[in-house]
């Protein structure tokens, strides 16, 4: 009975997790950091272990046929394992969002009322490949006073145990529970359907990492709240009234600074009263490489341009291709973000503040901007520090999601014996 | 095929909604207040109607056989109609939560950023008998934006419906869409199943209001999230340094205030260094007419005590029961609310503040006092105006669900051209 014994595991797994996390809830930032700095330089010394380990991973990867992009994502090497210390030591760095007073009021009865944040409880991550989001959520939770459960695909099963055999031994140095961070230890697909359950109330709130298909899943399947992003159809806009240098080189950066990311422009609108000023912007994304595919207006503006068929405007390309329309003004372009977008990330460029202000007022995406890149959707350029992934749900954490969003609130009440009426 | 017409009919209650919550979220606060106002005059106006429609129900559930506490809930007469305007007249006077900046910075490049509140969208409220939910929730509804489809239990089906033909009248003389604010129009318990299942992705958020079977089913068997509390197990600890003046009066209030309300206490733990100064706090229960089950040394101080059973320490009562025991401490006192309670609304009685300051932090429920009585465990006493229901849940509203709680946020960026490097 496979499943049974996969059952007993994760439950066990879960039930340790959630006794850590009480301990990980009250520990001091003192205690946290002193478990960040050890869990960087464990990563460090056991470099040597880890790589080995993915070595066996990438080996196992190459038999089984795995693209060589895929394998290059899975790939770990000391300066790898370097860059994922130092961003546990950037985390380290961070404030403390535990015990933070988000508010504070008193009543006239003469409580004293204040929201409080508190952690979330037990995280579970399910990621695929890159086993740099083991180290990541794992700092990012403890930081936060919550604990972890990963799900690593199966693909980089031994590459993430001895990245988490490192975590845990700089719990265990700094004196917390080395139970705050674990890994399903099983390549067994019986695994993740346990934990989009809740492991029987242990798990509080899944992020799923990783391709369409495995945040579909999450999302569709899971049976407790999740923070996630199914895809990023993310716009550029150009207004009439835009600064043409600045949306060339805005259009040029959403789009090809780096294709594959959750934040990359997949669709630029163009206003009717901007389209013979616009040709630079095309012309400059022709000349970087990009594939543009167009209504007929932008294909009349360079042969090179391809016609747009319907489908391209509902698809995230993650690639050098961008689908380009005309608009006739701001409420058409607002109408067509609202039909086909995903609520990731959304920009406007112009000169007209008053337009801007409707487009960031009426774009109900968790990302609007005004005249910059829709690369900036990333927690790292909010100052987050670090972020665990991108929200596009509407409730609890919407965009990056970084410390503060790993936690959640309580309401302290202090009285003098109030008693009510 | 009665069930694909249920489905019919609620896809397009879904999609109407849907489409005014558009208008509603874009709506100036002077607008909403207008349709608030207007609400509040057209139920004043149309009392006698509801009052009729009242009466078939009333009806009804007499044939039914209907418990007379149930019937006294389901009944409304024109002063409980007026309270009910009165209610949506304090919703109107509240503060507009949409638009407020809960944070705003400035990035080193110069790009500002604001986190924004905006409406969550469409809220889905399932509720049991006391009609007057149907406009509390579509008030609170309106005044944060958003729109609310409305499942009464069947027992106030035409209550409901007279409500909330008052309701999209105002919104209607506001020149806001009715369609904001909707009744499920159908006794089939197949209209439930599909509100839990989100609507074909029309309904962001689920608040049940009722008995702990209805909330259990909502929590259990809801695909899209949910803002509930399934019971009200809360405590009061006296701790060894409590002032015993402040402790009578916290536990009297809050056991027999209201003993069918959520934040009533259902067991009272006491410090054993305590017990022979508690006396009175029994004493003073049980003349208030309070039936007490208690540990030995509990039933030691006074005939009328009855022994407890284990379960005792589970189960919310909802009555004039309380069920109390002795602690050796704050630590026991702790981890007892943590195996037994429901993370409701826990209270500490004690004049050392080191303690106090141990038991708010250390205590993860939503609401956690410090000398004060547990039935301050409601919106109106946070000073929220109004409150949707109390969530015990840990992620996105936790404690009173006012017209805050149900909004959610954007990020607006602004730039002067900025592109990521």
């Amino acid at each position: 009975m496979a499943d049974d014994a996969v059952l007993n595991d994760l439950g066990a797994l879960g039930r340790q997790a959630r006794r850590a996390q009480r301990i990980l809830a009250l520990a001091s930032t003192v205690e946290k950091n002193a478990a960040l700095d050890s869990m960087a330089h464990r990563l460090r010394k056991l470099a040597p272990d880890i790589v080995d380990a993915n070595a066996r991973d990438v080996s196992r990867a190459k038999e089984a046929g795995l693209r060589d992009s895929l394998i290059d994502r899975l790939r770990l090497d000391s300066s790898r394992i370097d860059a994922i210390a130092e961003s546990i030591f950037a985390i380290r760095a961070l404030a403390d969002p535990v015990g933070q007073v988000m508010a504070e009021w008193q009543r006239p009865n003469g409580l004293r009322i204040a929201r409080v944040r508190v952690p979330i409880g037990v995280i579970g991550v399910i990621f695929e490949s890159r086993p740099n989001v083991a180290a990541d959520a794992g700092a990012l939770a403890i930081k936060s006073g919550n604990a972890v459960i990963l799900r690593g695909g199966s693909d980089s099963l031994n590459s993430t145990h001895a990245i988490v055999a490192a975590l845990k031994q700089g719990l265990t140095d700094a004196g917390l529970p080395a139970e705050a961070v674990s890994a399903v230890s099983t390549r067994d697909r019986a695994a993740v359907g346990l934990m989009l359950s809740g492991l029987d109330g242990t798990i509080d709130v899944l992020v799923p990492r990783g391709g369409k298909s495995l945040v579909a899943r999450v999302e569709s399947e899971a049976r407790i709240p999740v923070l996630s992003h199914l895809e990023g159809i993310c716009h550029v806009y150009v207004h009439k009234d835009a600064d043409m240098a600045k949306a060339s080189a805005i259009c040029l950066n959403s789009k090809m600074r780096r294709t594959g990311v959750c934040g990359a422009a997949e669709t630029l609108l163009i206003d009717r009263a901007a389209l013979p000023r616009c040709r630079p912007i095309i012309l400059g994304l022709l000349a970087a490489g990009c594939e543009i595919r167009g209504t007929p207006e932008i294909v009349g503006l360079d042969p090179r341009v391809l016609p747009a068929s319907e489908p391209d405007w509902s698809t995230e390309y993650l690639d050098a291709i961008l689908s380009v329309g005309v608009v006739e003004g701001i409420s058409e372009a607002i109408e067509h973000i609202r039909r086909h977008g995903s609520q990731h990330t959304d920009a406007i460029v112009t000169e007209d503040l008053e337009t801007a202000e409707r487009f960031l007022r009426e774009v109900d995406s968790a990302l609007v901007l005004h005249n910059a890149s829709t690369q900036f959707a990333d927690g790292g350029e909010f100052g987050f520090g670090a972020e665990i992934g991108i929200a596009t749900g509407r409730l609890h954490a919407r965009g990056p999601v970084g410390l503060e969003q790993l936690t959640t609130y309580k309401y302290q009440l202090r009285g003098e014996g109030q008693i009510r009426p």
